[in-house]
């Protein structure tokens, strides 16, 4: 089981990734990305959504040192802060720490929150991103750390004011995975099998772009210099070739609320979710 | 004006390539696969198509000294011959030398043939990739060399005896030109318009690749390490998007000639298709 006080004690994982234009343009194709801006050296801007993979530590928990129940993770939420716009290509570094550990109960599981902040060699802040894990196997460990945040839900009292439909590939995830996240349960029906679903399903962070990809189109212009936060919570698969339907409530000029749901199931796939502008 | 008996006098032109597994499983999504093997690491297997790329010197007739009406050069025909397998990675040495010029006359252009051997740092040798060169603005240069051969065209007076249809999407000129044909004929709207063309073109080795893997599915139960050897001749571009039907008539066990063409404008693409399977 998870010790709360030794992750919070533990340095930070330091990362390194050198970032090419290559890789942008492959992190916009695997999120469905086609507008040129996106995708042609020529004219290359960085889609925000991809601080959520830039200077990634890796699926860490799998290490004997942290005594977790690896194979009963599960992704919970995730907010990524932009503090300037990311260049499309250079160095970075990425230093994750583990901020808090919620302890649910025993019969529950432990809610660990993490965060990455992403900065060039030079040590310039470009974003900090935060996610939480649950731990379904690790609760009854103990609170300890920094509260993790409740983010708050969509409005449950009107209609959305923008509407966005983004289809995904069949072949979505195959192409997502060669941003770096090669996880089998993306691409082989086996493993997906044994873990519970028909066949393999869309990464989350993938889902994740998509819905960056619909907050940008609708309240940005497709400007991705403003897009200044973008925070989910991830309710449930995504299977790749479904369509992505993104309703979005206006907070003011510069926030808004956000879920997303699978057309074809009329499943919600991301909840809470929260979008801040420049 | 190309000077033929000194493009024949150069010595090989050399280039080494390190193939990944995630240059292998990009040529294959480049190309439209999505068959487990030819994009999942865990049981990779390269296409052999993909050796039209591997180790390609890029467009060197741009470079002054060959003295090339290089903006006039259309793709002729192209042959590659499969002497062993692709490993899905490895290490490979190019090898490329002009093998003959054929002129077709001051107001018609050159033709010059081009081979590239493909070797691995052992000096195994993996496949020989033969191309033409229309030099639409070279002719009267006079020829030397090789005589370039005439490939044969399908059989006119049956119908094919099988027949594939792959869709294309329509970022597919987005996904292959990261494998390293980055001419922006194939992403950007102006420089298509420049050229002639309404929108941008798909790589004419993206269509054969597509043509390959017709051939892989219709005589070979979809096995990489059958193909020996697959021929054709650029006649039209596809436009990303259009459907590729495949006609293919068996000449005997091994051999079979085919062509293409776009389904939606009826028009053939590739033609003077020939394979041979082991």
């Amino acid at each position: 089981m998870i010790d709360p006080a030794a992750l919070l004690a533990r340095p930070p994982i330091e990362t390194r990734h050198r970032l090419t234009a290559k890789d942008t343009i492959l992190y916009a194709l695997g999120i469905g990305a086609d507008e040129l801006p996106f995708v042609y050296e020529a004219q290359l801007l960085a889609l925000p959504m991809m601080a959520a993979t830039l200077t990634y530590p890796g699926f860490f928990w799998r290490e004997p040192e942290y005594d977790a129940d690896w194979k009963r993770i599960l992704a919970g939420e995730h907010s990524v802060a932009i503090h300037r716009p990311l260049p499309s290509e250079g160095d970075f570094v990425g230093r994750t720490r583990i901020l808090g550990v919620e302890d649910k109960g025993a019969d529950k599981g432990a809610v660990v929150m993490l965060e990455r902040r992403i900065e060039d060699e030079a040590g310039t802040l470009y974003a900090v991103d935060r996610r939480t894990a649950f731990l379904r196997g690790d609760g009854g460990c103990g609170s300890a750390g920094a509260v993790i945040p409740r983010p708050d839900p969509a409005p449950a009292d009107r209609a959305p004011d923008e509407l966005v439909t983004l289809a995904t590939a069949t072949n979505q995830a195959l192409i997502y995975r060669l941003s770096g996240d090669l996880n089998p349960l993306h691409i082989d029906p086996a493993v997906a099998r044994a873990a519970g679903f028909e066949r393999p399903i869309l990464h989350g962070l993938c889902t994740y772009g998509v819905a960056g990809r619909a907050v940008l189109r609708a309240l940005a212009d497709n400007d991705p210099a403003l897009l200044m936060r973008l925070d989910v919570r991830f309710s449930a698969p995504v299977y790749p070739g479904e369509t992505i339907e993104t309703r979005i409530w206006r907070e003011d000029d510069r926030k808004a609320r956000f879920e997303c749901r699978v057309t074809e199931r009329d499943v919600r796939v991301l909840t809470h979710g929260y979008a801040e502008l420049r």
